[in-house]
């Protein structure tokens, strides 16, 4: 075992090296650095190590052994007492820690605390602590809740014995090409993948050049805002919309421009900004679907005003009806459309795969951008893993069995929805993605109640008041995704449970 | 197939729908949206998709036919065309792309680039474009060349099985724990791994809630010096240093001061700065040791200056003989380091995998700017493998082992410098890392002759000049890790040849 002690402290302090040895030891066992149980060197070792004689390295473990720190074993090697650790591992365990860092999450508690002491942040930073604090993706209501709040899928529906032989065959026999290390863009083959899979099932003539691969599509987001936004400029984001886009322009030092959405989706106006962020296929968290000649009004917007729209594209992969949407960089012929796609929905939560599809001047500073955070490509494993996953087609394969089950799902959940709280919730239209956006018919205070008493009877769904800046009815998000139908159904039943709880006490 | 087609667009100049159709079909095959050889939709689910009879969905699939852009078979489906494909696609690979992006490498180009005509970047983005790029990091010789400026490992050395296991151990059985997504700090179980690791082999008492893990420690460097540093505010960094350092502190608008480095590493001074960048186990590049007297006084200087200081341990884990270094973190009593690590030269090149132990004040801003860019942690399968890897002992197994082989390689690679090449080089005294630096004993202008007669001779080396500000005399960086004794020693026999080749020249 290599230790390092604080030696050079005692060596200033104490004539002589096995005395400085001594101290530097004891301190390291009282502060616990060395735990109760722990090997020390031998004595040859030690003296090696510190460059003493050997007779003086046994001399500081038998004064060590008098005060008790610790024990010898003939013919086992000398330990830290078990003792003196009980005492220094109680005391290291119940240091206060920052409010930061008390909960996992982290993020969220960061908004209600100020700068540290001393420790000044710059401007960006306390534009990190005070910009909204995204929601907890993942709610937690224990165990026996079912939980239209989450999102995500079964891994039982997943194939993962392909997925395991693809992350295999990415390794390479023998691991020899993990050696190698990817370019920052990402993995070129899962580029091309991607650049192929678009054009056919979206209409998107890309290069493998013009794709950024990044850690989840949120990191693309923040990136690329940061690349395009400067403090004090002004950026169209939808309202009802994701909290994560309005987070980006916030901390960036952008200023927000709520766009209205309606039925349709995004309102088209004469906004006076360069930058603007809409989510056509499906409008997010709505599932309004964008108009072909507000699409056309967007992009006309963004010429006329040298913009640059960002269109996210987060879910519309699994479409169980009509035909799929024309996304806006397909139309783009003015070179203004970043189109950002996602895996963590088609694959699993644990995977975090984005990318961007850039106009070509910004492909370069994109490129740069992403570099100077990570200038060799981050899960290179994975990558080309599920670029291997889609040229053998089994993305494809996936890709249609979820859409049929999120299908079934959807359509299940409508049915049940209209049928046991129709009177409650009025669904919008949609045929496509992981969750159903309905709006409470009931009185507003209601809806609340409605809420608590939901999580009483176990059940829980996304106050879609998350999403909104301005003030607006209530509505509710649904994900249905990650429940079989089962348990579809008697998460209904205990909705509507709830809602006879909310009129009885009323 | 799910095929996405410019519909809308045709729906409204024609008057039909199955015009409107059949110009979409034929716009898509010409554009190359749809490649020769793609199956298109039964004419049954072209009239579901488009809601046509299944007579005018037969009769689009006929005027196709009739033009050429689509070939029938019975019983077989419809086809485009191979021929349309040939001109298409070679048009399609002809496009101009931007000069960004011709290279895979991307970053290195970006600086020789301005602002894309009316698509402005942010001042932030801009800095990006000037900021001194990085070089490349793995320089590209060709297949013939021993190169001593890559570094890594040869993967002949890991314990690829035991990794194996450990991935097949943190996907789960049946893949049950990919379903779930870690925080944005990173798995919580690799954290306290580290910080057992720290506390036993470096000498720093950390909880894992301080821990925060990144996708290689430059993305903590840039987020960290994000966080800390204003435009316009001073930091000082070692010259020479690591350049990334450089540019995380140039994009982010700081100004630059360059610390003096001599044989003991960096010379502590008054600066007026609120941030300090240093390697003090191992200087980077000269591998100087800080001694205890100047890493008091940077903790001193910390003090005065309500400063923060952030040690980069780039790879001090190979230390073949003496013993390790006390990091400046452990010696921190004012808690204001950030003791920053990685395992990318530790495991292999393709695992991004870093890390920044933090002062307490500052963990909580740190995971907040870590989840901005990633709201769920990246990479959970490599981190939870990599966990697996330490707490059975694999990690720890393998260092040792490849301290001992690094050992070797280092102290054969000295002998052989001094022997062959000792009137041109002095290389620094060390006894750990992956890289030996030298300094160049003959007259600069040699330098270049030198370097150049090398490449031709299939020996190629770092000019370390490219890690200084200041002007200074030439130098170079002979990293070792990746190449086996008969390569050291054929590489040696190319250099010293080189040199002959130098002064036959002259």
């Amino acid at each position: 075992m290599e230790l390092t002690l604080p030696y050079d402290q005692y060596l200033a302090l104490h004539r002589y090296k096995y005395l400085a040895l001594y101290h530097a030891l004891r301190a390291a066992i009282l502060e616990g650095t060395l735990p109760g149980g722990t090997r020390l060197p031998s004595t040859r070792r030690l003296a090696e190590l510190y460059n003493l004689s050997r007779g003086s390295a046994s001399q500081v473990y038998e004064m060590l052994l008098a005060d008790g720190y610790v024990q010898g074993e003939t013919g086992r090697g000398t330990f830290v007492s078990e003792d003196i650790f009980a005492a220094t591992h109680q005391e290291t365990h119940e240091q206060p820690l920052s409010p930061f860092i008390t909960n996992e999450g982290g993020a969220s508690e960061a908004a209600e605390y100020g700068e540290p002491a001393h420790l000044p942040l710059s401007a960006w930073g306390k534009r990190l602590a005070v910009a909204s604090a995204p929601a907890r993706i993942y709610e937690d209501f224990g165990g026996e809740v079912i939980d239209f709040s989450s999102k995500g899928m079964q891994m039982v529906h997943f194939p993962y014995s392909e997925w395991k032989s693809a992350l295999a065959y990415a390794g390479g026999k023998g691991g020899t090409l993990l050696e190698s290390a990817g370019p920052p863009q990402g993995d070129e083959g899962l580029r091309r993948a991607i650049a192929a899979h678009l054009r056919i099932t979206r209409g998107i003539r890309a290069e493998a050049g013009q794709i950024v691969l990044f850690s989840g599509s949120m990191q693309g987001i923040v990136l690329l805002t940061q690349l395009l936004l400067d403090p004090g400029a002004p950026a169209v984001a939808e309202d009802p919309g994701f909290h994560g886009i309005r987070r980006a322009v916030e901390v960036t030092g952008g200023v927000l421009i709520p766009g209205t959405v309606d039925e349709s989706g995004l309102v088209p106006e004469d906004w006076n900004a360069r930058l603007l962020f809409v989510t056509p296929s499906r409008q997010f968290p709505t599932g309004a679907v964008l108009p072909l000649e507000r699409r056309r009004a967007l992009l006309d917007w963004a010429q006329r005003h040298h913009a640059v729209i960002l269109e996210d594209d987060y879910d519309s992969e699994f479409r169980w009806t009509g035909r799929p949407i024309e996304p806006l960089k397909a139309l783009d012929r003015g070179d203004r459309v970043i189109y950002i796609g996602s895996f963590s929905n088609t694959m699993f939560a644990g995977l975090r795969l984005g990318y961007a599809v850039l106009p070509q001047p910004l492909a370069g500073p994109a490129v740069a951008a992403k570099a100077l955070y990570e200038p060799l490509a981050a899960g290179l494993l994975e990558q080309r893993a599920l670029a291997r996953f889609m040229n053998t087609g089994g993305y494809r394969r996936h890709l249609r069995r979820m859409t049929r089950i999120y299908g079934e799902r959807g359509r299940a959940f409508r049915a049940l929805l209209a049928s046991q709280l129709g009177g409650l919730f009025e669904p919008l239209p949609g045929d496509a993605g992981l969750h159903v956006y309905a709006r409470w018919l009931g009185r507003a205070e209601a809806f609340e109640a409605f809420r608590a008493a939901a999580l009483r009877r176990g059940a829980g769904f996304r106050d879609a008041g998350l999403y909104r800046v301005a003030p607006g009815a209530p509505a509710a998000c649904f994900y249905f995704s990650h429940l079989d139908l089962p348990s579809i159904k008697e998460g209904m039943r205990r909705l509507k449970q709830a809602w006879d709880d909310v009129q009885n006490a009323t």
